[in-house]
């Protein structure tokens, strides 16, 4: 599988793209737009003054407008990238500066419930095609996005139904040309998948990590020193985003606690094999797990390196 | 901080090395040992006829030994590399040709049941010297070693009340040459900080792996495609190998229900701020939690390269 992006493409997919919000993923996007030509024009906006001012020095954008409504006027693909729960707002002041015919996109991390806010602000004659690329890294704002980091990872279109076949091709086209593979499905699906492969992972992490920090026994110095023994993996998914990460929790609810549920019931079991010696149970389940990770890294959506290639020196003396 | 290994030593620290297991462990022990000088000769032994003739192909040791008993003795440090499980069988068995004066050491994860069950095998006249390398990979068995696997990390000494200090101190002067850290503590505490950097986040990476596996709603091919979102990086702790850390879990039993005990309470509360839109509960713990992790990079018990440098390309276009 190449690690590099292809040519850029001959003639854009879109003509004017507006990006309303430049965190990670935002600023990314505008990174793979520009070096693959996915757009003719790249209109930002962002809620803060400092972000703006930063996309502006970062030249992520051809032009840097004031509010999310200036930002759409002549946009054909609006994409929304600023955290779940600011959507309602940008959808309702954004409805009546759309063009006709514009499609309105987004990134979130949580479907159902973007759809459910965006969507009845949207006038008549303009299509909405929610996406969510599943890709990120722990470290935020509009410095902290590059051009690759769709690259080989998938995107999750949620049209709803009666969608119309062109604007969600468009958008396709738009995110494999970013490098991504993309999948459609239902948003309540999405939104179940996700529990398990990101938001329950998320949360479990977060909370050991506060459980680390609150010991007394154990000093904060004696979690960093020894932290190698696997507890900083969790670190690094327990830096990401705190706004983004809240938004997510309050608006995917159900399937969060459903899938918590399930985490909950398998971690009382293999408490009870502790509890009782029983080493086979857990010899088995310590033994199942492996293939899981084999199949990850077989599919392109993991590193084979060891430790995560944390090694620098060569490995053979 | 350097990234490589210093100079050799000029003369080694023990005559004759004996590395009882040849894992990821022993094989790395055998790898720096060579490279840096820290001992004349290494004698090295395994269970497996498969893993001791896999040991001499990679010429890790100077003599292959059949048995534990023949490994040790002529060594002057003896170093167990099995899993913790396996220790009382070895101890018994190499107690008797133990040579004056000798001081025999471990790597496990474990550190108060390895006493239990080593101490009493030992003549008098011997010197136990316990250690546990903060170091590892999810990779395991003989061809797995590298010689910076302990670079940079910590390994914990824990002595048992009255051993001699010219023994400890050649213990430590073998992980400090190894390139590692060294730090004294009781068994006790080390089983118990342990516990919450290494054991209980192993378990719950095994744990979120199995509810994943699980699932009826999310298809196998599902979790594995959007692992990318978070999920991804506990396959790789869940990659473990399983024999080791069954054996953690049944010697550390009291410190590890301890911690998981600690985990799951703080779990339920994240649950009900779930459960109830505690928006702002859930996102100061979120913010809490980003702390942690740049006190371990700044420690350089971590990379900062985001998402462990999983990007291969240039980043900055």
């Amino acid at each position: 599988m190449p690690d590099r992006l292809g040519a850029p493409l001959e003639a854009p997919i879109v003509g004017t793209l507006a990006l309303i919000g430049v965190g990670l993923i935002g600023s990314s996007i505008a990174h793979v737009a520009r070096r693959q030509n996915l757009a003719a024009r790249i209109v930002a906006t962002a809620q803060s003054e400092a972000t703006r001012k930063r996309v502006k020095e970062l030249g992520l954008a051809d032009e840097v407008a004031p509010s999310p409504g200036e930002a759409v006027r002549d946009a054909d693909l609006i994409i929304l990238c600023a955290p779940v729960g600011a959507n309602t707002g940008i959808a309702a002041e954004i409805g009546p500066h759309l063009q006709q015919g514009a499609i309105v996109s987004d990134v979130g991390s949580v479907k159902g419930a973007v759809i459910a806010a965006v969507a009845p602000h949207l006038p008549p004659g303009m299509h909405f095609v929610p996406a969510h690329p599943v890709a990120g890294t722990e470290q935020s704002g509009p410095d902290a996005g590059f051009a690759t980091l769709f690259l080989h990872r998938w995107c999750i279109l949620t049209p709803p139904e009666g969608t119309e076949a062109a604007a969600i091709d468009k958008v396709r086209a738009f995110w494999t040309g970013a490098g991504s593979n993309v999948e459609v499905m239902t948003a309540s699906h999405h939104d179940l998948v996700l529990a398990i492969t990101s938001h329950v992972p998320h949360l479990i992490a977060y909370n050991i990590v506060g459980t680390a920090a609150d010991l007394e026994e154990v000093t904060q110095a004696e979690v960093i020193k020894f932290s190698a023994g696997g507890f900083r993996d969790f670190t690094r998914i327990a830096a990401s985003d705190p706004t983004m990460w809240r938004d997510v929790f309050l608006h995917n609810r159900d399937a969060a606690l459903e899938m918590l549920g399930r985490f909950n019931e398998d971690l009382a079991a293999l408490q009870r094999m502790i509890r009782w010696g029983d080493g086979e149970g857990l010899f088995n389940l310590f033994t199942r797990t492996r293939a899981i990770r084999r199949s990850i890294i077989a599919e392109g959506q993991e590193t084979a390196a060891p430790d995560f290639g944390r090694h620098a020196e060569d490995e053979l003396d």
